[in-house]
């Protein structure tokens, strides 16, 4: 091999993917809000788009909170109580830059010259 | 919101992002591994290029084993025990199977049309 083991060394740790965001379900919820206005998502458009249990959009909600990333308003609409999450600009900052390390893993692990199958055509979508 | 419920339900749950794979260390580890020939890793250059310890990565090692990704094949070298870590047909099977959804979650994030920081430049190198 003829690399010397310094370019190498360390070379696959990713230290940048962030477990507060790397966790799928979470990384569910905030590919959803960056994807919004400053509007934000009520909890319920969350609940529904990321196929979580209130439970448990609960829980990483609170966790997503703690850590700076998200900040949840709780208001009325119409008499009734509404909850609505809006990504935090450190937030956006930070999902950035895990961003960034992800498609540094993905160009790590698929190489220009590799033959793989494309994903799977998406369905447009705008919000 | 102009978009029916239907076409967003669900949307960012990422059911494909498979946990076995999805974990830091491991989606190292299986990054490491793609990129080789059928030779494989050793114990040591694996250890050396995902910056484990040796229990962390023994650890990982027989998770991937169990799930049937990886082979483990204990040798000798020079007299001395040398192990070596290969990719399954299976394992590269699956995944590249999840870099297409990790590939789904960056289009999801990273609209065409945002403007985002690029990723920094990182060092070439070739295996």
């Amino acid at each position: 091999m003829p690399v010397p083991d310094d370019d190498i060394s360390g070379r696959f740790a990713y230290e940048g993917l962030d477990r507060l965001i790397h966790e799928k379900a979470r990384l569910g919820i905030l590919t959803s809000l960056i994807r919004e206005s400053s509007a934000g998502l009520t909890f319920n458009e969350l609940k529904d788009r990321c196929a979580l249990t209130d439970g448990n959009l609960s829980r990483h909600l609170n966790l997503l909170e703690e850590g700076g990333l998200v900040r949840i308003e709780k208001g009325n609409r119409n008499n009734r109580p509404l909850t609505t999450v809006h990504l935090t600009d450190a937030g956006r900052t930070r999902f950035h830059e895990y961003l960034n390390i992800l498609e540094a893993v993905l160009k790590d692990a698929l190489p220009a010259d590799s033959a793989v199958p494309s994903p799977a055509t998406r369905p447009a979508f705008s919000s």
